[in-house]
């Protein structure tokens, strides 16, 4: 996007928060104008997070006017809802390389900037990262202020309460602002949320908009006696600073709901909580998708989107994907199988659960974004007789380690985990990358780990996680779709397959979506080379070793980590099988890996056709 | 212990919990008696729990007594406190194996008793369960009842809130107990115990307890009708059934707190509780120790405690340790430097930071049974300039996999975790050995990580993390303490050491403890091998690998699972170099490590002195 001077005079004055503290009222107004229309400019033609950036444009503006960032640190809870924070802290000119590789993340990153002070991805941190800052500046004795906002939907993450329960019962300078826009990625579920639309329906929250709370500002607000004087007249200003009992019970004070696009009360708001002599939560209540007519009816399409059309809010484009298929594969299964249930941390959309939850509601169980609950809950549920099959991110799967192995695979019982966006995810960068899951469920007995690459081979997965395997069963498929008219498209091999000469002295070990890239690299290098596809890459098929052994060059391509992943398990059987060839392991090494096209991120591991053409070419006999 | 018939004649008639549903109020009585006696004299010889379980005796008779497991599900939150509930369910007579190997666990276990649920050993877990298990009754159309019994500690842990979220918005019969002892393992920390707190201070407590509870009695308790009535009589049955704000909030009926060391009153709640069509917490109160006065007087000594002294209360046996080693050589450190500072998640004693604690109390934070917490506010206090270490077991640390990953190593920050009870633990069995830790960590970019075998190692390595390495750096050393009088007990090498002739031909290639008996290996062999000694796993030392190359045969012995483990990433490094010998790697297969003693556990898995000096002479030139 090119920053026209004309049309946002306001926003292109801004080159660190600084500047914004100098303007007036009506001069903010126009800025968080002009800030939406460059988030819906830049996201239409970038693709992005939409909806929730869209709804805390006022809410970063009064940040940035009532702290003082980098001193006073705003911790952005994901990351996601960060764009605005970045157009005011000095990434203006970048923005337009929004997600792009090389340019500017889609979520905070403090390499890119002072004012960010964590790499941020995963919901439910901001509470505890905020809390060890405040902790650590009450031990070196700064005043400085730690700041949270954090979404409600991340209230259904229970690392947010440990956070709350510990951070509740200290003196520390904390503000948690619970940015409440009734939704988190899909609807809101859970008896929080419940709990905050009760808190949004009483009557003081109106009365406190329509003009009590011009009381207050009549207060001193200066020195330390507003805490105190606040205390004492608690009932008397309860119409005011509405008592939560949820936050008080746990140790905080309670200022809210304020409205969370007005500045003017925001900073109202924040100005009092400064004043608190413990944590405070201020409770605002905003709109997802604000001043953008399609994100503001349907946020949640708007969550994470494409690039779209303007004028129509449509993406330009849309196609089937494993997603999709796993959703359609899994209400096959349950029309046959009424034993068959479903779990989702509030992924129903992202995980391709939306038509099943329809068909099969009284099977359906959404948790929020609790996937430690998720994983323990389906534990219970296989106990009562059901085969739950719990769909997450290979990201998120990371924050049920524990679950999988003391809930899960110790428990010898059916337990089914869908893993989606396994492997590279492209733009959303490091926090997202699908790379660890293979090493993470490589220790685990007890478990089974499929990863099919074409829509047959997920199917038949499947089916032998419900009625072939025991215990906990895993498969696993990338983002994004299967490659069209591939002549390996329809392929449904079993554990294993050898595609090629059996007797070839060169083999191509792999599995998932990289094995089209072998069939590629294999018809480019014009090579004798086999290719040993695994489906099932825990336990090893013991045929597929055994395929390699008589082999003079091995080479291994992984799209995970290297270290603890099935590569170095190949070799390391290999060689105490005696094998007296060459090996080579291509994978991720140890390092986080940021946000860029798959394509792009396959070559540059090379993993991609050429690369591994290259490759066999080089080193081969 | 030796059933004496007389001395036990209630306890003795108990087969099952059908026996027990015939006694009468004051052989009920009598029968607690029994199982207290029998509890002090049984844990006094084999070690175990005791505080917990002794407060735990009322309850347990009357959850048998008021529902029908296992058609109804006791869950046992951790399962540490479920040892009247192996009494009373069959495994009277073989309670005196209590702990001992292929004798009844000290958790419970399906496999022991058809009415264990799960296998239990991490906190926090039985919500999520039990509203598993209530979903599948709801699905199946069955009437019977999810029970979690679960103790006040357990709710500083984030998933019991993700489960009260989730569960809190269905209609399933589900009835959590919340068993209040007014501590977990240590004393109770943060806003949820004050808040507990709070609730028992209230004068309708004493109220309820005087008497008034009475007029529920008169009420007639069959029928549907109960709850509406109780519904509409709310405001006049306040001062019964306390209504607490907190779990009403999230959706529960709420009933309490009851004395739970009345049968009577218990029975009449859990009456009560069946009544409601919705989800009910039952708070009840207990002693923790009750019945045994050392107990009662120390309860945080008796939690976890081995064998002694009946008359006294005094352990028979205590020692030094790799805990207290590392309790002492980090006051050593926070002497020198005001930024370290200590984070444990209710395990101040465990894991020997009780002087730590006294020393330096503004730098010592107990956030209780929250490690995912502990990681992230610890990358808190890490921005905020401290360098923070979290000590934990190894076990737990399963707990903050995606903590560690997006928390700790991303962000490039100094974090050190203290990692204890690495390795096999010994009699706590199943859900506690320390042998996922390693594998875990593999994949984690940033990462070091040290396992020294001597106390000397153990300083340098936290040294190192202090001072030498960046960003996520673990320390993990096992449970127990250092050989004693040993040669190489002085020993401090640093990332690697080779012991013995440098040009051997073959060569033992370990880490940890195991050192010490590879030194022994070698003198029963009498053979010419050397020892590749690993302190720094990850990365690991290329000149280790290096001396490893030019051997004719290489045994790696790993005290940790094999699979994603340190010896195939060192057998995969050697093949990727060239090498032309034998290996042989001895680790954890694929499979949950029961309870025994850990020199037993040692010999099994074929790593005591005589096994691998057996291994040594067998393959060797």
């Amino acid at each position: 996007m090119e920053n026209n001077s004309n049309r946002f005079s306001v926003l292109n004055s801004i080159n660190s928060p600084s500047d914004l503290k100098k303007l007036s009222d009506a001069e903010l107004e126009l800025l968080c104008a002009e800030i939406r229309q460059t988030l819906v400019d830049t996201v239409a033609s970038t693709g992005g997070h939409l909806a929730s950036n869209l709804g805390t444009v006022e809410l970063t503006v009064a940040l940035h006017k009532m702290f003082n960032s980098p001193k006073d640190k705003i911790i952005w809870d994901v990351g996601h809802q960060a764009y605005a924070h970045k157009l005011l802290t000095g990434r203006r000119e970048r923005f337009s390389t929004l997600r792009k590789e090389g340019g500017i993340s889609g979520f905070v990153r403090p390499d890119e900037s002072e004012h960010d002070s964590f790499y941020e991805g995963h919901a439910g941190t901001s509470v505890s990262q905020a809390a060890g800052i405040a902790a650590a500046n009450t031990a070196r004795g700064s005043k400085n202020f730690a700041v949270a906002v954090i979404g409600d939907g991340s209230f259904g993450n229970g690392m947010v309460y440990e956070a709350l329960d510990h951070a509740g019962s200290t003196r520390s300078r904390l503000i948690i602002i619970l940015n409440d826009n009734e939704m988190s990625i899909s609807e809101n579920v859970g008896a929080m949320a419940r709990y905050l639309a009760v808190v949004r329906a009483k009557p003081e929250y109106y009365r406190f908009k329509a003009g009590t709370e011009k009381t207050l500002k009549k207060i001193p607000l200066i020195g330390k006696g507003l805490s105190n004087y606040l205390f004492k007249l608690k009932n008397a200003l309860k119409n005011m600073i509405y008592s939560s009992s949820f936050f008080e019970n746990l140790g905080f004070r309670y200022i809210g709901p304020v409205d969370g696009h007005d500045i003017s009360r925001l900073c109202d708001a924040m100005d009092s909580a400064k004043m608190f002599e413990k944590p405070v939560v201020i409770h605002i209540n905003t709109m997802k998708g604000r001043g953008y007519d399609y994100a503001e009816n349907a946020p949640e399409k708007f969550h994470g989107i494409s690039k779209f059309d303007i004028n129509t809010g449509e993406p330009l484009q849309s196609n089937g994907s494993y997603s999709s298929e796993f959703g359609r594969i899994l209400c096959d299964f349950a029309a046959k199988d009424k034993r068959i249930c479903a779990i989702t941390a509030a992924m129903a959309l992202g995980t391709g659960l939306e038509d099943f939850s329809k068909a099969y509601p009284e099977r359906f169980y959404d948790v929020g974004i609790a996937e430690e609950h998720a994983v323990t809950f389906g534990s219970g549920l296989s106990a009562g007789g059901m085969i739950p099959v719990f769909a997450v991110y290979s990201t998120f799967l990371q924050r049920c380690t524990d679950q999988l192995i003391h809930d899960g695979a110790l428990q010898r019982r059916k337990l089914v985990i869908a893993v989606d966006r396994a492997g590279f995810v492209g733009e959303d960068g490091e926090t997202h990358q699908g790379l660890f899951d293979v090493a993470l469920l490589q220790s685990m007995p007890n478990t089974t780990v499929y990863s099919p690459a074409t829509y047959c081979e997920m199917s038949k997965a499947f089916y032998n996680a419900f009625y072939k395997d025991d215990n906990l069963v895993v498969v696993r498929y990338p983002r994004g779709r299967m490659p069209e008219n591939n002549e390996y498209s329809e392929l449904c091999s079993s554990d294993y397959e050898v595609i090629g000469n059996e007797n070839a002295k060169i083999a191509i070990v792999t599995y998932g979506r990289l094995f089209f890239n072998a069939v590629r690299a294999v018809e480019i290098a014009d090579k004798d080379v086999k290719i040993i596809k695994l489906n099932r890459i825990k336990p090893l098929p013991a045929e597929a070793i055994e395929s390699a052994i008589g082999c003079s060059d091995v080479f291994f391509f992984e799209e995970g980590m290297r270290s603890g992943g099935v590569g170095e398990k190949f070799g390391c059987e290999l060689l105490l099988k005696g094998f007296g060839g060459r090996y080579k392991l291509t994978a991720v090494e140890d390092e986080f890996v940021p946000h860029a096209s798959v394509e792009s991120l396959i070559d540059r591991y090379n993993m991609s056709p050429e690369k591994m053409a290259q490759m066999i070419k080089e080193a081969a006999i």
